[in-house]
Order: structure tokens, then C-alpha cells, then sequence
């Protein structure tokens, strides 16, 4: 049986009882490290952390793994019960589809125990859930690549008075371009998009799109910062505003407020810059 | 300090680590009951166990409790650690919005402890969250009132492609409209609507609107009955094959399915029902 785990969003005591429960039984545990080395602090001490709790020790496993090895640990969970651990839920910003659907192809039984994830704790500036439009990913610009099909899904959710979530790119063990020519791989350090990077990427496009006026230095946001950790931060105000606002630590995200109701603009208001 | 927990989807041992060490501090417990009596059984001997868990007894508070005597919960807060306990996220289907904006105007600590919801647990069926349009919500209809504005979103979804989460309604504690006549509140039973009468609502409304033709019997719908727990049941089909199944107990939820990837439509078929 392979177990997919949904660990949450702050620290080791997000796991639910039923998914620490399965952890505990598992003859091998896998944690995908492609977020997790971030959100959980597992750089330092919180590897450990989770192995004291659980008792076992975690094999980290990057997204080369994830990509390439999986066959090796799906073949093991075959003959044993092997966890998968993922932070958020399983099926949150970050997709496990593939390897789901791969496990399922070999025959393999897996069973997914859910957690909370960013497309839920959001919920907790107040602006609701229901009211939410198809949710856009802004990726880094380069000096020749700067993609903006976000731009469109944003103005129709716009259009619509619905808010836009907007996930931040995340680069983690990206080669680096002159290791590629060299035929040796070797890694960029690890990037992750602050909200103000995302800001000024979004005021960028709408320039380049000054016809349609999506959005403006004036629209309503919200910015987060470690959702679902104690030292989560959430700041409701203009573009303009959150821009000058530092964050600190990732992992960021953005929502675009769209048309609000009266009881989502009294909460918001508990978040409100002072600026 | 008021904690508001949310228990997850399945039963008593989807709280997390976290949730469940507040809860053991709290001076006082209460629980919602407004969907919570269902989704974890507790009118046979899920409250008991829930009691064990914690090890401490429960107040269960229903919808008007929590709206006409949540002052008193309030102010038991100010001076003591109290807990509200909620099925899913705090922010997830059902809304506590009023409940923290009250709190945080009485000027008392509210801590939020996420878990997981329907609106992110729809992930297992492999359709990616970040494709889904505005959440609709299906009313039961009556002889005399048939709303149906979930229409035009439902339609402005499909034709971005994007699917659609429809909520189905639930009556709980309604009180008759015999005994509002004599003055007494009586109230009806309990009433969960099934996706099968959420499908036979949805083609209604389609063909007093055939004009428009968002969705037919022919469209590719997913149904979600028990969401999260061990019994869960998840079929994909069309509204037509849907229509044919009985998906037990309640809760239900469906999702209209919009433009799909192929890795999406790998993972729908191992739901694909046989019919």
C-alpha cells in the first residue's frame, strides 16, 4: 500500500492523527522535498523533528527523484506499506497526479489522507472560497521569457467580481544554464517569488496591455506570507501598498480581490495596511 | 483566547497534532452541529468517541446557538481558552466568518487551525484545483421557489473550460411552517439532497433555458459522496449514468467537469463507472 500523506502547513504537528497514524505503520517513508525543505524549515532542525515524532527515518526525495525513481518506490509498496509525504494536501497548489495515476497503472493500492492546503487557508482573510475564479501561476520573468497568459484569467475573473489566487513560483534544483552546456549538472540556488516580485510583474503586463485595465496600482489585494505557521503573515491592501511591504520569509502567495460583500470587508479590514 | 478547529473530513482521527493539543488545554469544547452530526455519525457514538479523544465533554451547539447565543461563547473566551470545533476548515464550505469577525470586534485572541475541506479534498478525483471556476451552491427547490442562479455560473465556467463544484443544500433544524404558524417552533427532519436530485434539478433548469445550453444529460460529472472518510465513493460518468447510482448516506457533492488535460482524464478513469 502506498500511502499518500498530507502533512498541512506549519510544522510537524499538522499531520492528523490518521495520516501520523499510517506513517507509523509504513516500512519506508518518502517526503517530497521540493517544498517541504522550505515550509517545515527542514534545512535545520526540522527534519529531525519529524523523525522523532514519527519514530522512522525520511528519505528526502527531489523532484529528479520524484520524476525519475518512482518506479523504485511504487515497486516497494507492492510488497509493504511505504508513506509519501507532501506539504498541504496531496492533491493542493502542488499536483501528485502522476504519481496517482502510475501507481494505480502497476496495480498498486494507495490510499490519500488529506490535509489543509493554500486553496483552503486563504479562507482565512475572510474573503470566501465560493467566490473565487480559476486560480493563475506567476512565473519568474527572464530576460527573454516572459509569459503572461495569466493576465487573461485574471481579467475574466475580474470581469466576473471574483478573486484570483495567484501562486509564486517556486525554482528548487534548477540547472543551472552553463552546467546544461557543460554536460554536468549543477543547481541554481533556490528561488522562491516574494509577493513583491509579483506585484511588479503584474503592473508590468498590465502596462505592455494598457487597452484592457485588468487590475491597476489601485486594486484591493491580499498578500500571505507562511500561511498556516505561527508566524504567518496576511496584509490586505492596494498593489501599491503590499509593494512596499516586506514579507519576509517564503513562502509567499497573492489574491486579487475581486467584487466583496460586506462580511468579507469587515474582515478584511482587520488585515488592512496602516500605511 | 478562542481556537476554531477544524476536524478534518473523516472522523474523530482526522484532527491534527495541533488541533488536538489545543482542544486538551481548552477549558471548554463546542461543536458545531449544523453538518457535524452527520459527517461524523455522531448521533449514534461518534460524540462519545470524540469525548474520549479529548477527554472532555462537548457542548454541541446548532445553528441557532451559534447565532443568537454566540456572545455567551464569546465572552467565556475572553478569560479562559475556549474551543469551537467545525467540520472541514474553519473556511471551507461552511462559513464562520460572522463567528471571528464578532470575536475580533469584542477585541478577543482568536487562533485559526486549518485542516482539510470539500473545497480542496475534490483534488482526489484528479480534476486540478487551480482549473475550477466560481463554487455554486444547489438549493432544494419547492413547489413555489425554484432559484436557480447557479445557472449563469455554471455556463460562464464551461465556456472557460473550467469545472464546477456545486455544494449541495442541506436542511437541518428547519423549523416547519405549521409551527411557525402556531407560534412554536417544530422543526422538520433533516433533509441532505442527493446528487441524484441535484442532477434532476440541474437538467430542469437546463431546459427552461434551452436556449443557452451550458450542460446535457451527455456532460461528464463527477460525484463525491462521503468525501474524506473510509466509506467514500467517487464515480465518474454523465449526468445521465450519475442520475442511475445510488451514493448511499449523505454528504454528496458533484462537480461538472470542464475542458480536461489527458492527465486528468487518465485519473477519471479509473472513477469511470460502468454502465
Amino acid at each position: 500500500m502506498l500511502y499518500i500523506i498530507g502533512l498541512g502547513l506549519g510544522d510537524e504537528r499538522d499531520i492528523t492523527l490518521r495520516g501520523l497514524e499510517a506513517v507509523k505503520k509504513c516500512h519506508k517513508i518518502y517526503m517530497e522535498a521540493y517544498t517541504s525543505l522550505l515550509s517545515f524549515g527542514l534545512s535545520t532542525d526540522g527534519l529531525s523533528k519529524l523523525e522523532n515524532l514519527y519514530g522512522k527515518s525520511i528519505t528526502l526525495s527531489d523532484r529528479e527523484m520524484v520524476e525519475e525513481k518512482a518506479d523504485d518506490m511504487l515497486s516497494e509498496s507492492r510488497d509493504a506499506d511505504v508513506a509519501f509525504l507532501v506539504v498541504g494536501d496531496p492533491f493542493g497548489a502542488t499536483t501528485h497526479t502522476d504519481l496517482l495515476v502510475r501507481a494505480k497503472k502497476m496495480g498498486i493500492d494507495v490510499k490519500i489522507i488529506h490535509n489543509a492546503s493554500v486553496m483552503n487557508a486563504i479562507g482565512i482573510c475572510g474573503l470566501q472560497l465560493y467566490r473565487y475564479g480559476e486560480t493563475v501561476s506567476i512565473p519568474f520573468f527572464t530576460e527573454t521569457w516572459r509569459p503572461d497568459s495569466f493576465y487573461e484569467k485574471i481579467q475574466r475573473n475580474c470581469m466576473m467580481g471574483l478573486h484570483t489566487l495567484c501562486l509564486l513560483d517556486i525554482r528548487v534544483k534548477e540547472p543551472s544554464l552553463e552546467s546544461l552546456c557543460r554536460g554536468r549538472k549543477q543547481y541554481e540556488p533556490p528561488r522562491y517569488m516574494t509577493i513583491n516580485t509579483a506585484i511588479e510583474q503584474l503592473l508590468e503586463v498590465e502596462q505592455t496591455r494598457e487597452e484592457s485595465a485588468a487590475y491597476s496600482e489601485e486594486t484591493e489585494c491580499v498578500g500571505f506570507a507562511r500561511l498556516g505557521s505561527e508566524d504567518q503573515m496576511v496584509v490586505a491592501g492596494t498593489m501599491r501598498q503590499l509593494q512596499m511591504i516586506d514579507f519576509g520569509a517564503p513562502l509567499h502567495c497573492l489574491v486579487i480581490t475581486g467584487k466583496t460583500h460586506p462580511l468579507e470587508e469587515e474582515m478584511l479590514n482587520f488585515y488592512r495596511c496602516r500605511t
